[in-house]
């Protein structure tokens, strides 16, 4: 997501040291490096803007451009692979900016000794999702690494989309009073990923949530919802998603924990396994913040697209970069930034 | 190099069996990668255009979109590193479709354990090198992936382009006829890996000459030369992107090879080493296809921007695919496609 280079937050230097696996979990150390390193070396407008994708001006038009590369491990899980994932991912943070997504790149990096069959595999998977989504590959690379030095294939995507003239959706639009829907149940993909790694069999009755999101998007758009922001809850699930927003346009958030859905499968595993569902990646659910009035009209969209959408909150004044969620007797907790993600390599 | 996906010839089938370093070569067994595996999947108008990067309708203007990903090892050699050459190897592919380099994306993949300071180092470079080309890093993305399943650091970088309304350059424009012009002299990037690779101390004398190429193409079509096709010579040399024009455009190609500049070092390694300089990998240098009543001026314009730059050939109707390089004492021989890269993991 392109949102990993746009994250700012005062929190103590990373440099120095070595990087570790929470550094690219989505939380607070990788908002370190991001902030220490990256933005420093490129700030600009673009990045400054702090989206899910970049939006530039091309002539009379407007696109929307977001890059992710993909290194989940295992290649293949329920409900999706690598490819779909590369795929949908990427689609992903372009509808995020409310842009229609229209043209791909895909980078591959395999390791000597795949077995060409595992290729076919994935490319047939992203040919099959790019076709749903309505893209096309248009431009690619493979390089191959020796053995030891890769693991099977990483994909990285880039992406570009096309936004409407009157399309205005960015962190800095979110105000007091914003409604705060939530476009499905959540956890499925991390705690399908984590099943199927460590062989804890909660995958027989559970699938990644691994889709593209550009249909419920796009209904929303059509139907005049005047939508805010817009984020795809990925690594650190719904919980940093609501942080970065928080954080990033200088407002508190509140939510009602009771009306974040959960399938059993998930409720079950995050109980057995001491996890937070807040916090576990999802690979086709986002948050939308929407102007109040518009609030009823907009969760009756989202749920022709997924029964499960709910209206989960609201965005207040109170306590800036503040994310809280009320227990079901209405008992508040804070919702922080871990420091990286409860499991690594999940996209 | 976008070019990667776009390559189509009548090979023996590449699947079954396992992924070699070969197979991210440049050479015959990526071509048949491609051929059976990425063209058939992915086949489109914008692929099927067999250029460096994808030009695409934008509103009232055109943009040319290109992806690479970088694998080169060691990171840091004499004239360069993994960073610098993630930004020049981008807005290259853009410059050789006419477009001005204007927008990268840069997707990492770092290995747990890498010291934060070679990341700084390569960043710094990024910068550095986006300043000179004149390009926006505008969206990224960072994923760690466990010690042992990377080397250090990836990087892909994918880029968007401007392109003027008069350019139109792609291989279906070359024809007989058409002078054959390279922008300097040839091996030097490929040679200054090996050598520090394997501790040959040949880069005590040499430098890679990686380094923007879009301000010779702007000289170029500011002077208004009638510029057919342009390719930039990587993995697999001047060799291999001949070849590779005169497979797509169906013409063949004839060369002087003794119109091709070589550094004394270059000269004496590729001597000593056995390899042949027109297969060594660049990451500064092109050939431009132009109209023949323009290769005069179209010489002097490329040696204002490297003195080394000649003519080197002509297009010809004569065995469409085939690039024949006539040698010292006239002598011609057939410059075949390798079946990958002398050096792997050479960008």
């Amino acid at each position: 997501m392109a949102q990993d280079f746009r994250l700012r937050c005062p929190l103590p230097a990373a440099t120095g040291g070595t990087i570790q696996l929470a550094h690219g979990g989505g939380g607070r150390m990788m908002r370190s490096l991001i902030e220490r390193l990256f933005l420093p070396a490129f700030s600009n407008g673009y990045l400054d803007a702090k989206h899910d994708s970049a939006v530039m001006r091309i002539g009379s038009g407007r696109i929307a451009f977001t890059t992710d590369t993909y290194v989940v491990s295992p290649l293949f899980f329920p409900g999706g692979d690598i490819g779909k994932l590369a795929v949908y991912g990427t689609v992903n943070d372009l509808a995020m900016a409310g842009a229609r997504p229209s043209y791909l790149s895909a980078g591959f990096i395999l390791e000597e000794g795949l077995p060409i069959e595992t290729l076919e595999s994935i490319v047939h998977s992203m040919r099959e999702a790019a076709g749903i989504a309505g893209v096309e590959l248009v431009t690619g690379d493979t390089k191959v690494v020796d053995r030891g030095k890769g693991d099977g294939v990483f994909i990285n995507t880039a992406g570009i989309g096309l936004v409407g003239s009157e399309v205005e959706i960015s962190p800095a639009r979110v105000a007091p009073g914003d409604a705060v829907l939530l476009s499905g149940d959540v956890g499925r993909h991390g705690i399908t990923i984590m099943s199927v790694r460590e062989g804890l069999g909660f995958e027989t009755s559970l699938e990644s949530d691994c889709a593209p999101l550009w249909p419920p998007i796009s209904a929303l758009l059509e139907a005049g919802i005047e939508i805010h922001c817009l984020r795809d809850l990925t690594r650190g699930g719904l919980a940093s998603a609501l942080n970065e927003i928080a954080t990033d346009a200088g407002v508190g958030i509140s939510i009602e924990e009771a009306a974040v859905a959960k399938c059993e499968a998930v409720a079950a595993a995050c109980e057995i396994l001491g996890l937070d569902p807040l916090y576990v990646a999802n690979e086709g659910r986002f948050a939308a913040f929407v102007a109040p009035r518009h609030a009823e009209r907009a969760l009756e969209i989202l749920k022709t697209h997924e029964t499960t959408a709910s209206l989960i909150g609201t965005v207040g004044n109170r306590g800036p970069g503040l994310v809280e969620a009320r227990g079901p007797f209405g008992h508040p907790r804070i919702l922080d930034l871990l420091s990286g993600e409860q499991m690594p390599r999940i996209c």
